[in-house]
């Protein structure tokens, strides 16, 4: 079968930087199945990037490549690593994108990549990552890329809080239907369901259902999404405008039911 | 040769969730081309889901496999069907999207599929019509995906109606380029050259063209589309914008030359 | 190895269109690997798709075969192409998208394709290329195709002119960044150094850097980028929202320091 390579970028897709990559990456003696994963990353948003590896990369094959270019620092000291994280491969800068995938991995196997002197400055993607994609397609030794890497950067991810009112989180991701995506973890349900409300910044959400369709189209719901986490959504309808809502805001499983 | 997958999706690129099911679909150990017929279907839109499947799914080849998540009802009662039209297969909710393909088929072979106790109420697209794939694509019968699924959903689809001013349709899609296709099928050409115009809302298209480089630029031309219908465009311009029309705007071949 | 097709079009991701096209392209009894080259060229925008071609086509491997659908003037007397430059191959409307790759390739082997009586009026991406892609991937000799083409269409590009007051150029492409890029060839980075700014329209861009990242988050810099070019940028920021500048804005490296 033809090893999966991924691409994360915040490039867009009408500036050709995509393809410059995906020409390069096509040069691999060794047949690849490329997949967009997103190239509409908010531009140099390290951890919009993140929340996206964490969720879609640990879906593919075991072996996959998944390169992610979201890089404010290109041509800077930050480094470009190669790390496996699980059954998972990835080419990226050290600036954190791997967040969330190393959650619960304390030390992954990681190289720092070599830079070659021609290098562009500003295009690490397509003049670093790809070449050394195209070496690991072709049957490179992670080793032959660089040395060990050491500690890698890691952002730090908001926590959820339990306090005398309630559990407390915060909305880490808004999906294109402008569903509001917590931290509050699934196992957290039967506290939602027993609470039967959310708190989202100002807004009571106050229908606690299984899935958006058990409420009539308009309501605001409260329900576990596919995220395995708890989220706010408006049944065919979008939370994020509605509430005025995104990331950042808080949100509470209060410990009672009154207001 | 590789079997076609397509995606038809509301989900944006941006969430990650068409990647989930890609990385779900490339498990599967058969050889595959991914290929995205849209994800910026919009939201919760089973009509505008079913006009795009009308028009693209038919021009792939024969054992094409087509995925169609716009499925505002995921989680409910609603079934999840595998369907066999012509010569191509359809995983997708039974709610309407397939209203055009079927338009000229009486009764297509077609499946209501499990759905596993451990699925997701809200993602049934990763979490079952994957799954289905991939044993499709490994070489499972249609059968043991689930029952015979008897009659399944059609959307009404506006009908083309002749009175003593006209023929009288409306415009079913705009496209990128706000053109404004209609549901006069081509067959209705004659009369639109008789005619020499067409009416959309309360605007007149006074010049019928063959294609749109034949009128200047910025001209509000009538022609026969590649949909095989008719429709109202501007050359290097938008007819959407400028007659402030869209979907559902009446639209007539009036039966004499008098305004 | 499945040979490389590449789509570059202005059709839009929602209306099918793009879709159409790959259907028919699959239909080649060869093993391709279709790619995405844009989707969102602005509508009838032969310049913007003549830079995105000689940006990213070039990238791809040897005997990769690129379509390019930017074609306003779909059904008319202009010619279809098919052309190969360099070891890249081309099918496309004559009316300048080859521009760009063509600049320092005087005469070109290219044939002007046969129009099939039975295409559409307003769709020959789908109803002649595609076609004439499957025909070439089946090992049809170009020559089959129709008789050599002559000269093809050049648009002028425009000239980098040198003054008593500087060296004068201007935007040429702007990026989803808001990145400028400009005429001005990398080989003028010595100039640009020496006068320690670049003039985009009324505005002083008095940073120059050799990356983005070398200067503080909001400033306003000149560097050489990744397409050989000088550009104007602001880090982490937006050039194009920030000097309302874009497309043809003029760019002067002045010849001293004086403002």
């Amino acid at each position: 079968m033809p090893r999966v390579v991924t691409l994360t970028t915040d490039f867009g897709t009408g500036s050709g930087y995509v393809a410059e990559m995906k020409g390069r990456l096509l040069h691999a003696r060794a047949p690849i199945t490329l997949v967009d994963i997103a190239h509409d990353v908010p531009a140099h948003d390290i951890r919009a990037a993140a929340w996206l590896v964490g969720q879609a990369c640990p879906a593919f094959p075991p072996g996959s490549l998944h390169l992610v270019v979201v890089d404010p620092g290109v041509g800077t000291t930050r480094r470009l690593l190669w790390a496996r994280v699980g059954d998972q491969e990835f080419l990226c800068p050290d600036n954190g994108v791997l967040s969330r995938v190393l959650a619960s991995v304390p030390a992954p196997v990681a190289r720092s990549l070599h830079v070659a002197p021609a290098a562009s400055a500003t295009f690490h993607g397509r003049d670093v990552l790809a070449p050394a994609a195209v070496a690991l397609l072709e049957g490179a030794e992670p080793a032959s890329l660089g040395p060990p890497a050491g500690p890698i950067v890691r952002l730090s991810w908001p926590e959820v809080r339990e306090t005398a009112t309630g559990i407390h989180g915060e909305v880490v991701h808004v999906d294109a239907f402008g569903n509001l995506v917590t931290n509050l973890p699934a196992v957290l349900w039967p506290q939602l369901a027993a609470a039967g409300r959310l708190r989202v910044g100002d807004h009571d959400v106050a229908t606690v259902v299984r899935t958006y369709g058990d409420a009539p189209r308009g309501t605001l719901v409260a329900l576990v999404g596919s995220q395995d986490a708890i989220e706010a959504a408006v049944v065919e309808g979008n939370a994020a405008e509605r509430l005025a809502a995104g990331m950042g805001t808080p949100v509470t499983i209060p410990c009672d039911r009154s207001p």
